[in-house]
């Protein structure tokens, strides 16, 4: 199924019955309130969502009991305790039992639901979600993906790690190339993912030790794993249409995506300062509306809200600490749209097929998506 | 003086008389001809420069004889080998001689000339550069400065390394430090910038090792060397108004640049096809041009063309390969700012003063700009 059936509901009800998504309420800029509009967002326009919602209990039925929509579609399990984004993750880790960000992740630990989503404390969520859910099998470095605007017909490239882990051996880097080629498969819908590791040249010769090692073991494990390898891209390439999936180590790439973010952000303020400049420009930015709100909503980063967190024995979609409820709504709709596709045991499958690539039979007849 | 002043060309002739730019006329993807276009253009507003021009003979005599701006005012050697923007720098080091690019260097290196500027390859540039200049005694690696767009004041924020090299330990950062605070009072003009280490997060507690170690480091550099250190900041940050020089090393520099750059394009593009959507918006867009246009002026990298190579016995200019006249123009007004204030030399007493500080005497004693 596309985004686009998912965000109508207008698919016919099917046999794979209620999908649930477990959501950490707390922990956001904006509160709860925030986040039950979101879920409130997405049960309207979808009618195949449950949720399971994390956070004071008083509190939370207080906000949903005002959100028709949510009617008998979202169980609130207690939890007093929040993760504030202040908070350190070893302290988290020590002492975040009954907070609900752990409660969050326990219901994919336990099986209830097959995505958890949260707007809280990156580091913090990222540690406990590798205590809670553990790593998978083959994992040594879990990592976070993000997506990022581009030139590609389906308006997204994916890139990944941007911030679980400072640093990546090559080993790691194919990981994440499997990965995101599965990410992008199952998120993006594309059936043959191109993949680049990201550099700081297109040449063979340059970048550091692990790249070049990369860069050579990439094209067997893109064989087996069913993507294309389109060799070193450069950060100018990350808007790029001739790759889908941007793999570097979590250091380089979350400097990247906040670059990319803060250049965006610098823009549009001195194209609103340049537009408020004269009585002239002011009209000219109200017949210009349109095509800036068209704009906006193409490089909205709300609408892309959601770091999905892979590697991992659940899924856990992170969403953007100051979202709104659009923002909210975004992340829900991704993590619906990979617990529909059965993305975990997919992935889980493919790293697996990657350990003992002769167990799974010659490239090309494996099923795994 | 000010860029401003240098620009108009309004200021009196004084007692230093004329700065002599070496300037390699190949290499760049427009040809000679831009080359020439941009330093007749800067003759023209700003008489107390001449040039050494470095290529093959005949072709620019022709092209500097339809320049009534610089009659008199342009030597021209003859060179003609050219590096492309394919070589390799280690083919470059070893059969460059001849080249335009190794003689423009080699009139810095003789002294005939403060700054050289080229378009071309930037990694033979820089390989050569370490040959021939060689490096700055106590400096382990040179680096390379870009100016970026920032909503300081002045407009700009430098950082570096942005390619010189793809790694730094802790002792490096502190010399790129050390070296784009003199760049910025030098180049921009800031009595006591602020200079601030890139990260992953602004928090003590993260990042890589060699990041820790300078952050320990830092404060001392600062009180010796006259800046401020901010501390971490984060890829958002780069243009920032509470930081005036960012350090980083070289790879992840050059991903951030080239992702500024990518983003910058993309949104353009995007903002193009926005406005080209319908009769109505290609009407706003006309009443917007004058606003658009400002806009494009601010963040236009013609206008902040010139990476600079610091920690080498001259200073060299490198421009973006695709400059026009506009950008050609650019890097020169920047090389005559800098070989103006003497940049050069007291670059080098900083990095002395910072090997034997207790022979420059206290702190915010020393004249050292």
């Amino acid at each position: 199924m596309t985004l686009a059936e998912t965000k109508t509901g207008t698919r016919a009800p099917d046999n794979r019955g209620s999908v649930v998504i477990s959501v950490d309420a707390m922990g956001g800029d904006r509160g709860p309130a925030a986040v039950v509009a979101g879920i409130a967002e997405s049960a309207e326009r979808n009618p195949d969502i449950r949720f399971i919602l994390h956070g004071p209990k008083a509190q939370l039925e207080q906000l949903i009991a005002r959100r028709g929509d949510l009617a008998g579609r979202c169980d609130i399990r207690d939890a007093q305790g929040v993760v504030t984004m202040d908070d350190k993750p070893s302290q988290v880790l020590r002492r975040g039992e009954g907070t609900s960000m752990w409660s969050a992740l326990e219901s994919v630990r336990n099986g209830e639901a097959t995505v958890a989503v949260s707007c809280g404390n990156t580091g913090a969520l990222m540690a406990l979600s590798m205590l809670r859910l553990r790593k998978l099998p083959g994992v040594n470095r879990p990592a976070i993906a993000c997506l990022w605007p581009s030139r590609n017909p389906h308006g997204f490239n994916v890139m990944l790690d941007v911030g679980a882990d400072i640093r990546a051996d090559a080993q790691d880097l194919l990981t994440y190339a499997l990965m995101g080629a599965s990410y992008a498969r199952n998120g993006l819908g594309l059936a043959r993912p191109r993949v680049g590791l990201l550099n700081v040249g297109t040449e063979e010769h340059k970048g550091r030790a692990e790249l070049k090692q990369a860069h050579e073991l990439m094209p067997a494990t893109a064989e087996s794993a069913n993507f294309d390898y389109v060799g070193f891209i450069e950060g100018s390439d990350l808007p790029s249409d001739r790759v889908d999936v941007i793999v570097t180590d979590g250091f380089t790439g979350n400097v990247a995506l906040k670059t990319g973010e803060g250049t965006a952000k610098l823009i549009a303020d001195l194209l609103k300062q340049a537009f408020g400049n004269s009585i002239l420009s002011k009209f000219a930015a109200l017949l210009a509306m349109t095509s800036l709100k068209r704009l906006q909503k193409r490089i909205d980063p709300r609408r892309v809200n959601g770091g999905v967190f892979l590697g991992l024995n659940g899924t856990v979609v992170k969403s953007h600490g100051s979202a709104d409820a659009t923002g909210v709504s975004a992340a829900i709709k991704l993590a619906f749209q990979l617990a529909q596709t059965g993305f975990h045991n997919r992935l889980a499958a493919r790293v697996a097929q990657s350990l003992a690539p002769e167990a799974a039979g010659p490239a090309g007849e494996t099923n795994i998506k």
